[in-house]
């Protein structure tokens, strides 16, 4: 099988899962709140952070089905996140993939109990799936995706690129924002899928490594695209963030720079990939594929 | 020790534990965002489900030290969706316990944030216990915790409060509203306590459906205080339910009524602590204390 046919059997699995794990809009008068959870969900995310953790525990010798549900979890808190920085008090954007954002759909009041709900619902899930396994392992997973969504880790990024929205910033700030905002759920990932394998201490330190530099060059490949994309092609508006006046990666060092550095991040991830052994392929052919992307 | 002082320092233990758990002011560039979890967290609540969850556990033999982090959890949960339900997109409220509300002071994009890190924290804590003590117990708990604050339980309500704003409703959903919106969080505190103690199946659900009948009293009672209280004690408006054209349970049935289902509702809750044992008198004393409380 190509890498290609791979990444659609994988996404077609996580969005097959997503589907048995969110609330059924009909079932009763809190209905609307399924519909709104569902809404953004299934509004055509990549699903990378859940393919990365069921990829992760896979090649190590895990049980996917025990991966499942962190998995799902971890693309319901991404969604969270996106629905509520689209609020008008937040980013207020109209579009996001290319669709109306949840709160143009259903209004903002909806759009934050949908955030909230789905939040919760992740942690539900998780919390489930931990007292039916009867499973410590599954324990220290949950535990490693509240530490990245959290104040420590993507929640950190988002209130420093909220504090500093409109106003220049150095290096160290970006960088703090790539690291967090972007990066950390990207190791998050890495590091649940490990600990769901019952991998070793080092390992799952190495993991955890990869997928912060994969992380910040997505975020990286991220601003490439603002610049150098195509609207059809990428679902956002081009230059938004010049016209904006965001700094970032781009903005700061420079496209070609930029290029270099993402090559170079996807690099070190792929090095340790081919450490840890060949099951771990489709993670690195992921990684090359990321930073080749379009959209 | 009186009733009172049990109380004043059961109260003074969560707060303390709080202040454990919360992240800390200065740490870092995200400092904002304690600041502003500290600021609700911290302005005066009355530590209602944390005081029943440890309560509950102690009773039931159970290792208060096990409880503390799913108490201060609840609280966090709780104040998260207090937060996010005074902001100008939900019920739009200024005061809150007689001082200014989240986004009044620190806007709304981090008052959206601050509520989302409060609920994630929470989740952490837990998560963290669990993996501590290696206890399937504290998952349980923690699932529980989970299911209570979701789409079918505390969430659950806000939704269905929030989309029948400013509408005449009928019982059915009124009584929705305060069995979820308020009920489910407090049933929850009964139920996560007796995990946490390990306690029985029957045990446990006996408490929970306590809880449900404290949760709606309590509920009630608040309705009660909208109408007869004293602003500088209750802390809110006095009469802006019926200002607000809001549809109460002293609305739709009258002042006496609510006062009647208050009582025989706590009455049936102490029933079944005395069937329990005399370890759960503090818990009947608490019940007969919320009815008769006046903020």
């Amino acid at each position: 099988m190509s890498f290609k046919e791979k990444l659609l059997l994988k996404t077609k699995d996580i969005d097959e899962k997503l589907e048995l794990y969110l609330p059924s809009e009909s079932e009763d008068e809190t209905g609307i709140i399924a519909k709104a959870m569902r809404y953004s969900v299934f509004a055509g995310g990549k699903r990378l952070r859940p393919i990365i953790l069921v990829s992760v525990a896979e090649a190590l010798g895990g049980d996917v089905n025990k991966a499942y549900p962190f998995a799902c979890a971890l693309e319901m808190i991404h969604t969270y996140s996106l629905i509520h920085d689209d609020l008008p008090a937040m980013d207020n954007d109209d579009f996001r993939r290319g669709i109306l954002t949840n709160h143009k759909v259903f209004g903002e009041d909806i759009a934050i109990l949908a955030g909230d709900a789905l939040l919760n619902r992740s942690f539900e899930i998780m919390s489930k799936a931990c007292a039916l396994n009867n499973d410590c392992s599954l324990v220290k997973a949950m535990e490693a995706i509240a530490r990245a969504a959290g104040a420590k880790g993507m929640l950190g990024g988002q209130v420093v690129d909220v504090i500093n929205d409109g106003k220049k910033i150095d290096e160290k700030t970006l960088r703090y924002i790539d690291k967090n905002k972007t990066a950390a759920m990207i190791s998050g990932a890495f590091e649940a899928g490990a600990y769901i394998a019952r991998a070793g201490e080092e390992t799952t330190r190495l993991l955890y490594e990869a997928g912060q530099n994969i992380g910040v060059a997505f975020q990286i490949q991220d601003d490439i695209l603002d610049v150098i994309g195509d609207f059809e092609t990428f679902g956002k508006s081009i230059g938004s963030d010049e016209k904006n006046n965001k700094t970032t990666y781009v903005t700061m060092f420079g496209l070609e720079k930029a290029k270099e550095d993402t090559a170079s991040l996807s690099e070190k991830a792929v090095k340790i990939f081919k450490e840890i052994g060949s099951s771990m392929d489709f993670l690195a052919e992921l990684t090359n594929y990321l930073i080749k992307r379009n959209n």
